[in-house]
């Protein structure tokens, strides 16, 4: 070991690690604090540590908890591989398989869930402190958190296909500053990273798919970003969601189904939602909500097609297709630049005959609303066992069967001194025209 | 060794990394498949590993043939440095130089290259597998593959320059997902990153220059990012390049020349360039080819200038000034808040005397092109034997000797019901107005 | 040592790393120069090394001094925490507080400052070669850069708030190719990072805060890029701050304040300012001076509200509010898609009863400065001795005692041929229409 404040997992003396790296890491957490008391000015004293996960299966039978600013807990793989593919995958073809597991530094959760279970029970990593300051710069880095398998809820649906199992990945409970998780995969957790009162966090590059909920922050909170992701919820939970947050930057995300939203945001403002890459396959992708509002929603690609994969047809998220795949309640918000795709099969719209809506504001007022685009279409989707290729092949299917009546925007009565331009012709707009300023994108003579 | 998942290559037994890099990773890769053989369902068992290479040059005599998930190789040090300037300076002068080649975990690719190549044989790493699962969570972190110089073609350009040498750095041949390409180094390569049905594939943070090609993404696939990278690929090749992918997300790169294009995509649907840096010297350098729709281009920076460094004077990639700076066949794409800057001599326009257009709709329909601004002058440049010099010169001059016309926005009879805002004033603007919507940026009463 | 290319401070047999960790790395240095000094042209022999930090407190009182590339520099955290938040807190607290100091892989820079000291000598890391070639991809990643303490200016602030101590964090005084900053927290200097003559850098996920300036580009350069970033200056110096570069991308960072701007450009061109979230407590935000030319300013969010930290109380940049939030002293700029919130008690407006302005263009033409929204409030905003709570509370404040009016864009009189489109209501805009073109947002008809 060549410092003390760096450690590894596999030749630490007390416990093991393969199989309980939870015993293992308070171990050391133990040892980091016993030997770290200075609180001489000058000197410092606290630097915290690094803690190494070299690649291997690491069973976590004990939750760890951190209390300690300036941990780091580092891996050497991230993992991911889909199980939510392989578990509809029939067992007898098991055999077959190259693997069965996600890999990598590779926590696997296997707390005794039992009873009442929440969030902070059920994390696999769990951190909170009291006094000052608030804990710091707390890092996780490049392993794997799976949650191995889903237990079901009593739905007719697979049990691997509920996103139930009451487990967590990182959760943090109290006030916390500079953050980082980085180079993160979690998979199949019901909640993948829980985080209250943030200020200053970074969740950058990560892979976080197939669990019920990806990245949560909640209380209140500042200064964040979550950039760069690829991330997909289960049908039930969010993808991202933040309440009470200012100055919130989420940018450069790749966010796919099947969550019940892309981006849920409540009673936040002044943030940003830009140049992210969305696709669900329901109603309600971005949703600012409980007066989230001054927030930029700009130049991000909205999906919104069907489910192609035979598990999870019939699915969906309880949402109508009168909702909106943006839905506003809030004011002062900007929607600038936006592209949206509505592809779907019109005899599937609920309630049926309806006219889809695609950007809706339910409440507030003084939104702007300008030069976003709307193409929609209605196509004859067909579904596959394969997950991958069915997704693929909906993505590159450009050919409509027919043309699909929207509404663009739908301005209802609570929302008022809205100015919407360039977003939709005469005819795609639901607005009152007297209590907001509309532009209507020009008609095509010919068309 | 921590762990027995993690590896050195100048550490392990088998072969010389020095002189044969590729050997000793084949040999790793072996012992992993050899160790991790559990298909247990409850302990997983197969993590796969890392494989650290410390700074050092290392020779790749044998191809690296990955076959296993979650196989991670790292190094310490993208060190690149540009080869192209140096094998521009007098051979007499190279003794004065500090260094001569690309350094950090250098892997120099030294394959017997003859005969019939293509880019999976003249890869340094070929990743390939059949079967079920797809390869999952292949990581290459913070390395350098440099090959080391380029052979011609019997081009009358000095061999350095013609970015011809049927080397490829990565290759992978097989469906594929999650896969993570960060922080690494490619340097004199034909092709860089050559990737076919990549799944959630990230691309992030990387530098890629001085290679024929730098990132290819074949075949098909979905889901992907291509982030905060700096990449500049040769006249003949591609920066990036996508075909038949849906829901790609290309964004915050910085992609300078002298790529035959910064982004080509073909065939590509539902897929954002948003934020980017782009730069070229020649028209081309957005291309959404091959019905590509339902993109959106937003908010990037197109700057077309020209050549100033006296090595590559008078090269080009072939395409006259009527081609567009940003050409789209397909339809229902999004083309919002652009900045294009067009700074050429206006006596090096081709065909001679005609007028350079910028954003070309060529076939297709149902395009958005709104809020771009064009700006376009005629400026005398001067090269000069010094790369660095030359371009940071020409970028900095803003002084043109004579205003230029150009045509911002040229559709097409073959596409139709476009909608052009805002983009070009009327006497910029060539389009058919009834069989499209139009409305001009406004003029200048005094202009 | 699994290499000879990789050192570790704290058993590096040459000095004492806690006591100066300077001392050790110039001793690594003159070691990796002793041993490499192969001009071999195929075997290359300059790789370069990666010298590790583990977390500690170390010492740096001897500058360390770089002229050799592919030298990566590594830590194994940022060990960032609030040492201005610490410093405001009564000293008779300070032995409740769990830790006193920033932590992680941390370098207090400890150097001697006395009489004339400038950027360089004051910095911890002095970077610079002449001749052939540039020195190129040197790394720092991952570690903290901690000032200690500032010493004050004979100002009124508590000397904690003077951000006056002549210290640089990494001082980079030659041209440079390929550097890349990545992940790591610098706190308390007084300039986090100078560079001069960058090509083709990379500053990316870093956390810098409490510096005096943070990120300064000088000189010239090309084809860099700022991304992904936490930023916060002081209240003299420049959050982001670079001159005579062309082709720079700053995206994705999180600007916070309190620095007198948050993205300074001094003559540069060709470059984009997008997808950013920026916060100041004062005019002057993004400042395009000097004939700055052809830049994109696209989709970022601007919130400029007003000081809610009590040390701080009175403090500003010495800008008033008729300076703009966007200033524009240059040609061609493409100002597209921003967001901009102007949140402020109207009593503390200067000139006292002036109409604030957003954006304003002083000199220059041919700006295009579209679909931009503006929202402005007066609020009564409360101080608190809690800086986090004080700013949460701030930024989620979003009811307005009255409406506050602003000049969404005013253009001078030494700026013609601009285009304003859709960026403020026939009242906001204050523009000499024969000068300029200009289509004013529509406004509401029971507005």
């Amino acid at each position: 070991m060549p410092s003390v404040n760096s450690y590894d997992v596999t030749t630490w003396p007390v416990g093991d690690a393969a199989e309980d790296i939870g015993e293992v890491i308070n171990s050391i957490i133990a040892d980091i604090k016993a030997r770290q008391t200075a609180t001489d000015e000058h000197h410092g004293g606290k630097p915290g540590a690094v803690i190494h996960i070299p690649p291997g299966d690491y069973h976590l039978r004990t939750q760890v908890v951190i209390d300690v600013s300036f941990l780091r807990i580092e891996g050497s793989g991230h993992g991911f591989t889909s199980s939510s593919i392989r578990f509809n995958v029939p067992e007898d073809e098991w055999p077959d398989l190259h693997e069965l597991w996600p890999g990598g530094s590779r926590v696997v959760v296997d707390l005794p869930i039992a009873g009442e279970v929440d969030e902070s029970t059920g994390a696999a990593f769990f951190i909170e402190r009291s006094g000052s300051p608030r804990i710091s710069s707390v890092e996780f880095a490049n392993f794997c958190i799976d949650g191995m398998r889903f237990d079901g809820d009593g739905s007719e649906l697979h049990p691997a296909n509920t996103y139930v199992n009451g487990k967590t990945g990182i959760y943090v409970g109290s006030s916390n500053d500079s953050f980082r998780i980085t180079g993160m995969g979690f998979v199949f957790l019901e909640h993948a990273l829980t985080i209250y009162n943030a200020d200053a966090l970074s969740v950058h590059d990560n892979f976080i798919a197939e669990c019920g909920s990806c990245i949560e922050l909640r209380g209140w909170g500042q200064a964040s970003k979550i950039t760069d992701n690829l991330i997909g919820a289960g049908f039930k939970g969010h993808s991202i969601y933040a309440e009470h947050h200012g100055g919130l930057l989420v940018t450069a995300n790749n966010v796919f189904p099947r969550g019940a939203s892309s981006v849920h945001l409540n009673g936040v403002t002044r943030s940003s939602i830009t140049g992210n890459r969305l696709h669900s396959f329901y109603p309600g992708m971005v949703v600012l909500a409980a007066n989230s509002s001054e927030n930029l929603v700009a130049t991000n690609h909205f999906l919104r097609d069907q489910e192609p994969w035979t598990p999870f047809l019939g699915v969906g998220n309880g949402l109508d297709d009168l909702f909106g795949l943006l839905r506003i309640d809030g004011s002062n918000n900007s929607v600038i630049g936006n592209h949206f795709s509505e592809v779907v099969d019109a005899e599937t719209i609920r309630p049926a005959g309806a006219t889809p809506v695609i950007i809706r504001l339910v409440a507030g007022g003084g939104n702007y609303i300008s030069s976003n685009h709307v193409v929609a279409m209605d196509v004859r989707t067909t579904s596959s066992d394969s997950c991958f290729s069915a997704q693929v092949d909906a993505l590159l299917t450009t050919e409509a069967s027919d043309s699909l009546a929207v509404t663009a925007v739908e301005v209802d009565s609570d929302s008022a001194r809205n100015t919407i331009l360039d977003s939709g012709t005469e005819a795609e707009v639901v607005v009152d025209r007297a209590a907001n300023a509309f532009r209507a994108t020009p008609a095509i003579a010919a068309g």
